[in-house]
């Protein structure tokens, strides 16, 4: 079965868009997804945004809100700006890293932008997070233990600067046959239809 | 019939996608097209960008031109990034300017955009600017006496001032009603949307 790789942050608004479609969109397709977790925040302070770009830029902001409200609407989704702004998604991509070596990523990943963007949640918050994965059905303690060990640490930071090295410059991204990239959660049909058709 | 304002920035490529198509996509819809020229540098500037955001950040600039790429392959359109980037459309856009009062307007927008994108012409180039008048049949002395004048170049720069009155931030961009924001080639469809169902 082709794959896609889907490239996402816990801050990003954009991201909880594509989250929230992305497996039934990629089963009609015909396409796996490869869930990766990575932080922007290096990403943005390399290029001197030492918040979101929707911070540094009101009216872009203003506008973001507006666009996803909007898209939010057709699609049936809640949504909500949480206070604050971006969020911390520190350790809940840490967790969805011990997730994408155990299996159960997708779910938790969902579970994740759910509390933060519907449902007004902090998801900094240990006690947030250990309520996120029990809801899943992920034991919490050993998680929380696999997220603080130095592999899954070494993992995350590893992904980010494989983020870079994809040009990765925002999200959530979409990289088909490692090398194509698609930016945004209106590149995501674009996306899977390359990885489609890309030769294995 | 209802209406919609298109507002673009000749040195944008995304508004380059947008007005090669735009007035096939709203006859679709049913919606008549206010074409407005107007000038980003000035609102850039007062974000503190002296250049283009695709030349600030240059992982983005670099996906942008893949983004374009696949984009106008699909459309069947050319493109190549022009050299420099972005181009110094102020005289365009003081000539487009006239023609929105004179009734020229769309024609000349897509034949200098097609000029700058597609066939790597200077369109800050008073030359060019008059072959491409005369390529849509108006009379270039005119023209670009009234584009010298005080009452078009104070046209554009109030049209720049309402821009930010608007919250627009970039280009294209479309507004619905007079109040609803829509910004990227991307959000075309939604925003003839919004237009076709607004109140008269």
């Amino acid at each position: 079965m082709p794959r896609l790789s889907f490239w996402f942050e816990f801050a990003s608004t954009y991201s909880y868009l594509s989250a929230m479609r992305i497996e039934a969109s990629a089963a009609d397709a015909g396409v796996a997804i490869d869930w990766r977790p990575f932080l922007l925040g290096p990403i943005f302070r390399a290029q001197g945004w030492e918040t979101s770009p929707f911070n540094l830029y009101p009216a872009k902001g203003r506008y973001m809100v507006r666009d996803i409200e909007r898209i939010a609407a057709y699609r049936g989704l809640t949504f909500r700006l949480p206070d604050p702004f971006p969020q911390n998604g520190l350790l809940a991509a840490r967790l969805a890293t011990v997730g994408a070596r155990d299996g159960w990523i997708a779910p938790f990943a969902r579970a994740v932008y759910t509390a933060e963007f519907a449902e007004g949640r902090n998801i900094a918050d240990h006690d947030v997070l250990a309520d996120l994965l029990a809801t899943v059905g992920v034991p919490t303690g050993p998680a929380f233990a696999a997220a603080a060990s130095t592999e899954i640490k070494e993992r995350l930071r590893a992904a980010t600067e494989e983020a870079v090295r994809l040009d990765i410059f925002g999200a959530p991204s979409f990289v088909c046959a490692d090398r194509e990239l698609f930016w945004g959660d209106d590149r995501l049909e674009a996306a899977l239809a390359c990885a489609a058709s890309a030769p294995p």
